[in-house]
């Protein structure tokens, strides 16, 4: 599978990490003339089974969408636990975390990526599919999301 | 024309700035299966009339760009002068620089985002249009590049 890479070449999220979602989305809805989008709370880990670095973390996140056509720009606040949102955060601050790109299969797109040296930071589990991130960002200047949406 | 921020939502580019470009170009060729694609040199100074932070600079970029769907992956490495693009490498080193919007009116967008306190520090010309970064980051975690588009 490496030779196609992770399998998917149509970006469908940028994914902003912020530290009040409240306030960046004030700031995103005027300089785009768009309404405010409802504030989702991630699943907690019992449902999630969200592993951060290898270890169970109770980690949730604050999310708001922005449809901007093809692509959703999505916020983030980490909260609740030790999260790859939070570890942005603390030694980044506020920025870009990732972009997302929908894949066939997250096992072989891993694998792919792994092959470049490049290696699963967090994954978990939300209603319908999983997602995976990936730390590219020393070789593509951006982390990636793989998202699989299971029984489509 | 604030009401209507910078007057489009379909972001268009995610913008990422590089060390080495080719370096670049091979992950990111590898981890999406894709071809690579040409390398563009951007126009000398009096072409673009360059202006960073106020002042006239020489500076030019080697630019490639992947097409992910609606939004192209596009790779800057800056050469030859100050920019906004070697701002960004020396005080933060890779990673996401922008993202774009095909404006119909840059002066309303900037006059929008000047109201939420967000100014121009860098603009320029292309064959066929100009394009303009305001800083956007603190508020929106990510610095947003308006392109026009003459005659369209």
């Amino acid at each position: 599978m490496s030779e196609h890479g992770i399998g998917s070449q149509v970006v469908t999220q940028i994914a902003i990490v912020v530290h009040d979602i409240e306030q960046s989305i004030d700031h995103v809805s005027r300089a785009f003339g768009m309404a405010k989008p409802e504030i989702i709370i991630t699943d907690t880990v019992e449902k999630a089974r969200t592993n951060y670095r290898g270890t169970s973390s109770p980690a949730q996140a604050k999310l708001a969408f922005f449809h901007l056509g093809q692509v959703d720009l999505e916020l983030i606040e980490p909260i609740g636990g030790p999260s790859i949102w939070q570890e942005h955060l603390d030694t980044k601050g506020e920025g870009v975390h990732h972009i997302a790109f929908a894949v066939p299969d997250t096992a072989a797109a891993v694998a792919a990526l792994k092959e470049q040296g490049m290696a699963d930071v967090q994954h978990g589990y939300f209603e319908g599919g999983m997602y995976t991130y990936v730390d590219t960002a020393p070789q593509l200047g951006v982390m990636l999301e793989l998202l699989e949406f299971f029984g489509k």
